[in-house]
């Protein structure tokens, strides 16, 4: 036997997408990954690569077996998609995949939620003093959901979704608000964005906490500690143990 | 011309389910109903009946032509209902009223929401207590939805997306967390019932003064004034000046 614990196997749901690869490109070796994406991948992979749709029950059934942990990312990720688009894709997926999570006994899963939850809050009265640095409008998680677009609607109800599912099959469940995820730089010339950015570094230890902390059902934020931000990174750093390295400030 | 001021213009839907005819008993009279219905009418009607399903876009939209005010209270309405059914019924039925109701102009909406949606708080620690008229535990329409059941996260996604309409199109929208409607008297050997009952006569109150009051965007509990309740009233007095007469403890 061994005396190295064994590595967590961990579903991860749009693998291909880009928040699916900021992930893989850090933790793609410390975990037991099983990706699934329902566009095929285009380089080799060394990890089980499932072809499916979110939507397809039989299949997220049959992708749950023996996975300790489920990250989900699939949806459709444009701020300016069609209701049509994320009832489907974004709402009926997640109920998707949250059932085959607690159908088989999944102990944990972590929500890739949105700043666009929440995108209603910024109200042209408050914008754009609110993204300066010497703004105090916060927000913490505890507010209401206030979309700004159907995605956000989408990504609010996957929120409500899974505190039912938390509830009901007693599975931890963190809801991930994630700001704006750029490699190497944040957005130049973008307030909103600087004040939101979430660097790849940063969302590799956002998301590696998730898999390993304990919690029961919360909402953070996830961002860097932006001088800019106005979104709270305390539930972060008291759940998660987060601890952002960078800050949009620096560059 | 008539020195009467003009009765608005009110679109029900679901008017032949049990919170409509509920409404329609006692305030059939006061208002220029246009009645929407997935089932044709039992009996005769006075209104224009529109036999329609919320779903259809189409129907929807011309069903909006002259009117000030929707009342909105088609879905499945079954706790127990599945999935599949609140999803296409209530979700999508919601978002498609909704949207024809912002295209056409309405400046009025009155959403019946549910107490479904907060069902999750009544966890086996706080129940039966709650229930009962010496404990403290009060919900406000603050809190985040925390739905029992699959119905519970359907009238939640409701809220958030009449929020969107609301910040989007600007138009006034009430979200009535409805109780535990029963005509003539109230459950009995039921504690929880008895907490959330609404008489006929407040249903009738509450909503008449949801369609004449003004107001922004609102989530409000709409029960009598039990002894026994948990849900605070004070929002639908304040927003609303809803004045409960009845009390399910004088039965």
């Amino acid at each position: 036997m061994s005396g190295r614990p064994r590595e967590p196997t961990v579903l991860l749901t749009g693998a291909s997408g880009r928040v699916g690869r900021a992930i893989l490109g850090r933790l793609g070796d410390t975990y037991d990954w099983r990706l699934v994406d329902r566009e095929p991948p285009t380089g080799e992979t060394e990890h089980i690569y499932l072809v499916a749709d979110v939507t397809d029950s039989e299949a997220m059934v049959e992708a749950m077996a023996d996975v300790d942990v489920v990250v989900h990312l699939a949806g459709d990720p444009r701020p300016e998609a069609p209701w049509d688009s994320v009832l489907a894709n974004n709402i009926d997926g997640t109920q998707t995949v949250l059932d085959a999570a607690a159908t088989a006994g999944v102990e944990k899963f972590v929500f890739a939620s949105s700043n666009h939850a929440v995108g209603g809050y910024e109200t042209d009265e408050r914008t754009p003093g609110m993204y300066r640095s010497d703004d105090d409008f916060d927000l913490d998680g505890t507010e209401l959901p206030r979309p700004s677009n159907f995605y956000g609607v989408s990504k609010a109800t996957g929120e409500t979704l899974s505190r039912y599912y938390h509830d009901e099959h007693d599975m931890s469940v963190i809801c991930l608000r994630i700001g704006n995820l750029t490699e190497n730089h944040p957005p130049e010339d973008y307030e909103r964005g600087q004040a939101m950015w979430l660097s790849h570094r940063d969302c590799a230890q956002l998301f590696e906490r998730a898999i390993e902390a304990d919690y029961d059902y919360e909402i953070v934020y996830g961002i860097s500690d932006n001088d800019r931000k106005y979104y709270s990174l305390e539930g972060a750093r008291e759940v998660l143990g987060y601890e952002p390295e960078d800050n949009s400030a620096e560059y």
